[in-house]
């Protein structure tokens, strides 16, 4: 998608250790122009796969999540974080290990909103390593909901994560996807 | 907002200590379509005030935030709660305190997303005892922002957080306001 690659161009940061700063426009503030393309770009991708629902993760995936879902006129649900254990019985959970942070966190969603006649679409705004796009592949399996396709805002495919999806068959779309990058030069797959 | 206390009445539950869960429209689980009549009630309310930017906390008021930033064409910019002091220099933080979890938590907002020069909406899920909204609201004051107003998609009036902020010469607008609940029985305002 033009658009985000451009964003990413204009305003994106790269930092040492791998990573992209993109909180000017795609997380702590929130480019809504921007996210309005991205999920009428999204509706573009999967509109024709049935879709009945949107699966994100608190905090940073839920503005484009929410896009998509508008688009495609289907709820959004939003997996919870948690660096302690005070998960009760009735949630799907799984432990996701956080590169950024160092930590590991459980990933809970309430059984009462996702379950096994639902058909999802995952949407987060990264894919490095994927462990947390794993964590909701695995949620989504618990509850036995079949997952139509993947889409995140930037893919950096130079940490694997999202190939690693797609050699398991999934179908994983990227919206901007980084193939390299380094100060003042990012190249696009 | 009629459309928000037909689904208050449809699916909220009332549960005891003053809590009304909505986690099946509102929070876990985001009802797009309703958040997008809310989106456009919100640019009908403040489309006179020259808003150019919406505050909200995450994650669950991020949703309504992005319907919101999206019909009015302004950029989102999210506080971030910490429960530990990891803040450095760049940002604007306050302490907030949680009722419904009994802890304190600091609300942070890099400096780098609002400055003097801003005119914001203030939006969230809930408006309660208020204290996620005075902390905000504090943290556009830090920043020398001005307050347009504030609106939240559920005023619980009894908690007297709202009619607080109003005293103090604040917009707050709601687009559901109980008066009054218990099982079976939501009295709007």
């Amino acid at each position: 998608m033009l658009k985000m690659e451009n964003m990413i161009l204009k305003e994106g940061k790269v930092l040492p250790g791998g990573i992209l700063k993109v909180g000017s426009f795609l997380n702590q503030q929130i480019n809504t122009v921007l996210m309005k393309s991205a999920g009428e770009e999204i509706e573009r991708l999967f509109c024709a796969t049935e879709v009945n629902k949107v699966l994100t993760i608190e905090a940073s995936g839920i503005a484009l999540a929410v896009a998509a879902g508008m688009q495609l006129s289907v709820p959004v649900v939003f997996a919870k974080k948690h660096k302690t254990s005070n998960v009760d019985g009735n949630v799907y959970s799984t432990k996701v290990h956080s590169h950024t942070h160092g930590v590991d966190y459980d990933v809970v969603v309430s059984k009462d909103y996702i379950g096994k006649d639902d058909k999802v679409l995952i949407v987060d705004d990264f894919l490095a390593h994927g462990k947390a796009m794993q964590g909701l592949i695995d949620i989504a399996g618990q509850a036995g909901a079949d997952v139509a396709g993947i889409v995140v805002a930037v893919e950096k495919c130079f940490q694997g994560g999202g190939d690693a999806l797609r050699d398991k068959g999934l179908r994983v779309e990227a919206l901007a996807a980084i193939e390299s990058m380094e100060p003042n030069k990012i190249v696009f797959r």
